[in-house]
């Protein structure tokens, strides 16, 4: 069977998932074949572009004409998060498979209502699943993975942070990712929300409480001319910053554990450091996005004139996705965790199987984000996170 | 003219303290020399022994009768925390300037009272300093220095922990260090005494307000038939875990800046991590107590294609007390900031000029400890640290 | 226009071709467009599975015929060294633009035979390019960018090694890389290649006399079946090892400075470990392709208490080719350099522009290689490399 | 038993020896104490400044003085290099124990002619040993430990450099380090010598054969007004440099091993960068002098998915050494191996046992030396080294 694509939107995350779209069934060996059909947005001559550049047959600018066509199977959103619950649903509804670019949503309920769209989708067979690329780093993966087989024992402690420095100037300017009503929030759900999701991914248990404190660190900045991203000319003018520069909460699992939190683009020198350490009762593990080839990991049980951390190289054949791409020692980047999870969302599909992250997993990780705000408004006293099951409609 | 010491306490830190008292005259051009004269504790034997090995010229086991003695100038402690406010007070009002090894004591109100004893003896020129040698590692010094001067321009964000791994085990006894009776705290007072004091003393800014938790992962062990330090055989009981594991908690600066901290004995593998990273406008600079000699420096200035984190070697003749030791690349360790301890109180005594840590410092980390504790008893939210000066009896 | 290429191969590096063909022309603006026309191989069934899976529009048995075809631009040789020679002289004489794997031949004689070729061939516009996608690693680029503009001044030393381990098994079967009829030699051909070319190539100076030895280190493996790479099933006899395990061998440059270099597979650990360093009067660089993210700079007119190894993320929009790809701090990996390699390629065709590496670059550091073997055989007396231009035929 | 000790030289060097005679008693459980009895050096004023530093109880200004007294059991030797043949034989021959700081002599014939020496005192149980201090780094002993109880099997490769940068610049006087006279040699000498120690100590395997090249790359520097050491006026005039600035060379073990071994004062933006790292049939080690608290090792048997180089804290007090110091995680310095040296030699002497490196170690150092000087004279050619045993006189 052959799924029919389209993907909805064509930015940053646009290229990242067409070169998915593209590389997956070159690479790997596909449970159904994939084609580009159709490629939206609102821009007909940047749409038109995106689609020539890419590969799509077709491009479109209206995603409600798109998702009425029976000759589409899957599509895939990328557009900012205020639209996605209404994309995603209509989508759902019209029995697309859905994969939708992270954060699922802007609010909980949002996502509530995007949860509950997937699970009634899903009793029709059709499938919904949520961008989480960084779970698909094979580093990650096999770190998931150890932890799952009980490589570490009982996970007693993690510790995660994602750190980035681009507002470090007060020169850059308010961008929309700098404004509540079309980001929802800052640091926090761009970037925060990757290590709460991944946390919850690697341990295998859910944030159930938090404690945090958001923070916007640089008030005001520079206003564009018209809605832009990091880049515009200014018009001499400040405004306000509505969303958080730095975030940093604690968190309680279901286990037990605790959990602490940092989200900065504040953190100077530092581009893309996603870190996540888990202290477990055999052992530990510990992943670095800047070095996105390695895991280290300690082992309790080793002899103790040799333990220590090991960096392991995960570019070898018995490491997740490996095998498909290069021999031992040669690097992957950045792009290839959005081929695995085409791989991993085809192989779903096609076969009905399990599949990861759930809309309900990004719901949770709404949760949680929501749950952080709501702590900081409260004098950062510890907030529940609600359940984390889809509210029924 | 010579400074007579005696040393009460001769464990762990008495032997580090010897080292220090033993190498500085050589290494350094003292303003005073000294004299190892008297070295107290109550076990005899042991003590004899202590002076000994160490090269005390005497040795007693009634401190107080130590510092009744006129030829004694100067006091050094370092037995447990529950006994340095009577000691210290006494050798103050005794006119004995006074080096109390850290944590300045197990509560504020005792601290509060060595930090009044320490500023009355003060104003008769006797001098109080209390022991965070890892102030003196010559690339804390350095990176103290560097903030100062602007080279990182305005202090944004601080992200520090302190990080063991000896409680991992659950059968590790039940130690005087994990009884709340003797040790005030757990890894909070041990180790998170460290980086509070570090982050004040780096950006030259109080910790004004924090939020945290503290938690005891292990909550009983195995109770030894006596008092005892890491090891001792168990009776097979199990007794209460009355201090905390862990602590994580988020404090604020003076200058507005967030802190995130966090002290824990179960971060497996790690085994002595105490990690700072100092965000600024201008640049950052981050440090690791397990590469002592390394300081890690990103300048913002820099061009753009250059940018990123130097490994600093501080082991240059124009790096902080290094001149005084060997040429280039050869390392320092752990025990070089007790003789840096050395030179730097023996200088402030002969000259009368500012000395640092004082009384009130440690004063200030107690006052920071206890409010994370105050914050964790009441659901994290944020409590005040008093106001640094010192209570006037 | 449209450059219509055609491949001539379709193993490892035919994937990797592929991807490049595939990739280049999505992401990056090419001077001319390009066509993946046809693939060539002597198995059928091989050839037209791997047509199909990376989209060449035709595949072909017989690499004769379709380099007779009029309508092919470009011929990309990806076969065993052996047949380098035959089929680019061939595409050459054709009128074909040639890109070529490295090493650009078994021997000396094969390689100066097809400088010649290449250099007849530009007098009619066509251009020939040997395969050291290595020069195309964005950290490689900027590094031979530092050095051909000053960055570190004179350059007095070089360091380089490319460390391997896959032998040290000595159950490993002997394939055709560790048979001189195919391979030509093993270590030294096969990975000391690239660091001759590397050096040459950021230096910008050639390496003129070596002293070295060549070293097998497993004199005897299992016999394989039949003709086979890493795998396949033994039969339980020995044959001789007929090329090197290990080169270790000194250079000296036409500027005067030495270089070390180390060709080996028997370092245990070591997967993929291609070092280089490079010490200049003002300065220092170096680089490791297993962190090929990252450069490492040493600035010697930097303030003396903050030099050290500056670690470049080199995934800024500053840096060579970057800016096509992701956002800074994300990561490129091991194939990115082949389409580097096409952009390269396409450009210097289309606007007739000088292109490096030339077949020259490729016969001079073939010269390299057999005057290190000139010396090894010679009881490592140094020998003088050839003049690097290609003799006229 | 007290052993009474002379120190004859008092620079950079005696600074080491005598903290670790003032050290060692007190962190060790010595097998004999130790005395300092007199400091010896030419310069009246300097040495007794020296004495009073480091607590010599005499000094003296003749050495022979000082070896033909009663009450000297032990002489100890750091004066350059070019009169340690004649203390050590006057010393031994008078029936003192020598330790004798390296290089053990400028010439083989010294070298010689000192290890008959020793072995003729040997018959009268005085004991003589040479100070490569670096095998006494307790990751370095741990890594010798560990290849001698077969931990990484055999040894196939060993890859060791030292290089320095402390001649980059031009303007860097001309030294008594860099005249043959006085310095024997350069780079290769100074710190080429203890790569050599250190391969030999490690694989327990001597260098038998060598082909290097030894090279002098800044030929003239500036004269100094008298001999001096890195510091003094100069004259504006140009001297000589007449040792080499560098020495690259390839070794053959008797194990048949081949070992790339690289010293140089050139290599920019490094201090004091003793690399070695062994590759082995089950595993490999790599230390890295600038890291001294750690050993990385590799476990070629770890389940593949898991392998890689683990980072060893060399601090636990299962490593040589450690547990007399300080608790796990705590980092030792440079002088430390002073210390052990001292604890070694006392206990071989107290003990009769054996000790190392022996004065035949450090004539086989030598030997090595002068091979790869005779190498680098003809043309690189392979040298064998002369056998180990010293020649009786």
């Amino acid at each position: 069977m052959t799924l029919r694509v389209a993907l909805i939107g064509y930015g940053f995350m646009g290229a990242a998932h067409s070169v998915g779209w593209r590389q997956a069934p070159r690479v790997f060996d596909l449970a159904d074949s994939v084609e580009l059909a159709v490629i939206a947005g609102r821009n007909e001559e940047a749409v038109a572009k995106a689609a020539a550049q890419w590969g799509w047959a077709e491009h479109a600018t209206d995603w409600r004409e798109v998702i009425a066509r029976d000759d589409i199977d899957l599509v895939d959103i990328v557009t900012p998060g205020d639209s996605h619950a209404e994309i995603a649903i209509a989508a759902l509804e019209a029995g697309k498979h859905v994969l939708c670019e992270k954060p699922l949503a802007n609010s909980v309920e949002e996502a509530e209502a995007m949860a509950a769209a997937a699970e009634r989708a899903a009793e029709k067979g059709v499938r919904a699943m949520v961008g989480f690329t960084y779970r698909r780093v094979p580093a990650v993966s096999l770190l998931q993975d150890l932890i799952s087989r009980g490589t570490i024992g009982e996970v007693r402690q993690v510790r995660a942070a994602y750190r980035q420095d681009w507002l470090v100037d007060p020169s850059v300017p308010l961008g929309w990712r700098l404004r509540r009503e079309h980001a929802g929030s800052g640091a926090l759900g761009d970037i925060g929300a990757h290590i709460v999701d991944l946390t919850q991914f690697v341990t295998g248990s859910p944030v159930t409480r938090v404690s945090g404190t958001v923070e916007t660190i640089v008030a005001q900045r520079p206003v564009l001319g018209e809605r832009s991203g990091f880049a515009g000319s200014s018009t001499g003018e400040l405004g306000d910053v509505t969303v958080d520069d730095a975030a940093i909460f604690t968190g309680r699992l279901g286990n037990g554990a605790l959990v602490s939190f940092e989200a900065t683009r504040f953190a100077t020198g530092r581009k893309n450091a996603l870190t996540i350490e888990v202290s477990g009762s055999q052992g530990a593990l510990a992943f670095d996005l800047e070095r996105l080839n390695e895991l280290r990991y300690c082992d309790r049980n080793a002899p103790g004139e040799l333990q220590g951390f090991t960096t392991i190289l995960v570019t070898e054949p018995e490491h997740p996705y490996v095998s498909a791409w290069w021999p031992p020692g040669h690097m992957l980047g950045y792009e290839h965790g959005f081929s695995h999870q085409v791989v991993d969302f085809v192989t779903a599909i096609a076969h009905g199987t399990e599949l990861d992250p759930t809309f309900a997993d990004g719901l949770a990780v709404q949760r949680v984000l929501a749950a952080v705000e709501a702590s900081s408004a409260n004098d950062s006293a510890w907030v529940a996170v609600e359940a984390a099951e889809p509210a029924r409609v």
